[in-house]
């Protein structure tokens, strides 16, 4: 039976948004909406849309976010995959059953109310994945 | 204008496909369709479809090929992202002209006969990227 998951979106650390679009917007031709502050996670974002999927870009806007000692030590680049499933409970229940390394072990409600969790790049061939109920 | 351009795959460097399927395909439940040979790039290579991308796993089989160096120095991981364009001579061109540094400066043909060409990291926020014509 073919999944109903869906690359939801692919998010890139960078050190500045506004820098970054010269090669994401002027250079591959993405369309720029919104960049959307979130001071509680000490970084600012945009989603690009790309098919059904989107490229976001996140940039610290402190230095003690996640995101900034990220950046520090890692450079910019590849943050995380988010994939859409259909009943994030079930494959939540089924990782955990299974033995993967969850970021969190109960399923996260974001502020847009969209339940969340995170896989250790432990068990994903080095790659976070996020997982976002459709 | 809305852009034309889709994911067409994520491509992920990995130790052994046959382990990696326990999350891609066990875990998050992609389908495994065909595990390919490339015996001139020195790896094989499967592509999980979801939606209308993919999540291309690459293994390397000897140890002289580049897929095998990139996973001595760094590990597993994201290695590049890959992007349908409608008429990559045009953005090739665009690219060049807007300084982007290019892998390869001329477009390349694949054995499937597909157009592609790869754009340096350093021109791309810390991401390989690739470009396929539609």
């Amino acid at each position: 039976m073919p999944s109903k998951t869906n690359i939801h979106h692919i998010a890139l650390v960078v050190e500045n948004i506004q820098d970054a679009l010269t090669f994401w917007r002027d250079g591959l031709g993405l369309e720029l909406k919104e960049v959307k502050d979130l001071p509680e996670e000490g970084a600012r974002v945009t989603f690009l849309p790309v098919g059904d999927c989107a490229i976001e870009l996140v940039e610290p806007t402190s230095e003690d976010s996640g995101i900034a000692r990220f950046l520090k030590k890692r450079g910019a680049g590849m943050h995380h995959v988010c994939f859409e499933v259909e009943d994030i409970e079930e494959i939540q229940e089924k990782l955990k059953v299974q033995g993967f390394r969850l970021i969190n072990e109960t399923v996260q409600i974001g502020e847009n109310g969209r339940k969340y969790l995170f896989i250790h790049p432990e068990s994903t061939n080095g790659v976070l994945v996020e997982l976002y109920e459709q």
